[in-house]
């Protein structure tokens, strides 16, 4: 009774796992299925598109792929909040640029100064503290920042069906990365709660740091100076830097990320790129060519050039953020 | 029966585990029974210890700590290879330094132009080639490459007590990492199969490199310019920017460890560091101090002033190489 109890349980384990949708939030369409299709191909044992665990590396886009990123970069947000508290120890940022102009917003700061206006603030706001102070910074404004819009705090504003992606890739034994042109440490401190993405598996752009000792005690402080910008074709160059494998697999969502799919894309043996199309003003933003934030241009015309799907959040995701 | 028979597995499994000595080539001492002491605390639920598995990071410097460094680095001997293979194409070089005195030998090299020279013979032969061919380059010449006083494979000259040390962390849910100031390219193609380290979790020194396409193919090139040394400060702060965590042990040997060691220990909790010394001229070299590879100087005054151990290959180890 005992045995055939726990065989019955067994089969009824395995049954479920058959049977259960991987991926329920998305409508059944050709993106699913190939997204599907892909992950049998790959993980069927003696089949011809075999890839072996080890081998099985997903990448993923953060920004406008795993979480909003309009009516700006969340990072951007983050930075401007800390830029009005310091500003108060900074009276002289009133009347000086790019300053006085990123105090009034993220998009007067863009398109007075552009991204060099950016890189400027993040100096100002991210660098002169030890990795750990930073690290307790960003854990402590990621937990209670909220989205101007909807008002949500930002780590709910993700995208379930991605989430779902992650999930199913994992369980079948994928290794899944972040590939971000966000900075490596305003993510880490928060992704594994949000994504299941531990630090290890974050690759991102980075500040100069450099290690001291501070009254005999180490410190790692983080330095006013870009160290690496991880977007476009810094994407494929972190990867290989950090992973050191070509992934199988990559998603990704703007012009940005053409660098990552088409290294991922063009190896040996099975692959699976595409793009998150936001077609869905309705629910999410609808924005490509004339964006801001995640501008996708040319990533259009390379999805039909190169035959990769547009995932489209429209059409192919039956709700957008988790409940 | 077939209950009991399962059961009475099971208890065995389990009193197979608890009992079997983890480190089989170490004498029974101190060192052997400080990290035993420390897995044990730190694993052990409910206890003032604990660390979950998720903050369970080792680091181990490679050179002198996990295999051989003497007479000269592995990757000089490969460079060297390298160089005198390349030379046919490049008549000018025996009229040319650094190169003329490298195709006389490391130590002549080194000698005559230190450090400087090196990175001039490493950027001559480790560059101008795509990621993947240097992956079949290093691939090819390990799988033959012979230590020149012992005439064995580079990778069976490897320390066995360490294998030991990793795999007993591994088997006690730690993450693992290697942390060298070789080259990170260098390393990855045979430390999975030498130490059971993925790809993903090799640390190193790096020359720069690009993606590009090449007659529409992506690729990643390397470039003959020094990116990054993974050595001396450099390795806690490759550590924060691979790793993204403060690790909780490491394993060094020379001078190029400390600022590892500083960092892995001084964290909250329980850590464990430690230095390999190189103290058996009979089994393997004795040097620290005066030693061209793996320089031990600071590091012996830096064991006793923090009060970490040095273990003694002689004294510590049973055995050096596996079988």
């Amino acid at each position: 009774m005992l045995i055939a109890g726990l065989f019955g349980l067994l089969l009824w384990c395995a049954g479920a796992g058959a049977q259960s949708d991987p991926l329920p939030s998305w409508n059944d369409g050709a993106n699913k299925q190939a997204i599907i299709a892909f992950v049998d191909a790959v993980t069927t044992q003696g089949g011809p598109d075999y890839v072996a665990p080890s081998d099985r590396i997903a990448t993923f886009d953060n920004d406008g792929t795993l979480w909003v990123e309009q009516p700006m970069y969340v990072q951007l947000a983050f930075a401007l909040d800390r830029l009005k508290a310091l500003s108060k120890q900074h009276p002289e940022w009133k009347d000086r640029e790019p300053f006085a102009s990123a105090l009034e917003g993220g998009v007067k700061l863009l398109d007075e100064f552009g991204d060099k206006g950016v890189l400027q603030i993040v100096a100002a706001t991210h660098a002169g503290m030890t990795t750990k102070q930073f690290d307790a910074i960003v854990t402590d404004w990621i937990a209670t920042a909220r989205h101007p819009e909807t008002g949500k705090l930002y780590t709910s504003m993700i995208y379930q069906p991605m989430l779902e992606v992650m999930d199913y890739l994992r369980a079948n034994e994928f290794k899944v990365f972040i590939v971000s042109g966000g900075g490596i440490a305003f993510m880490r401190p928060w992704t594994a709660a949000t994504y299941g993405v531990v630090p290890e598996n974050v690759v991102g752009s980075s500040i100069k740091t450099q290690f001291l000792l501070r009254g005999g005690v180490p410190i790692i402080f983080r330095l006013p100076e870009v160290e690496f910008i991880d977007d476009g074709p810094g994407k494929p160059v972190a990867i290989q830097r950090f992973i050191g494998k070509q992934p199988i697999a990559a998603f990704g969502n703007s012009d940005g990320d053409l660098g990552m799919l088409a290294w991922t894309k063009y190896g040996p043996g099975k692959r699976f790129v595409a793009l998150v199309h936001h077609d869905d003003g309705k629910r999410e933003y609808a924005y490509d060519k004339e964006s801001h934030f995640g501008k996708l241009d040319k990533g259009l015309a390379a999805a039909k050039d190169h035959g990769f799907p547009l995932i489209s959040m429209k059409n192919d995701w039956k709700r957008i953020f988790p409940d």
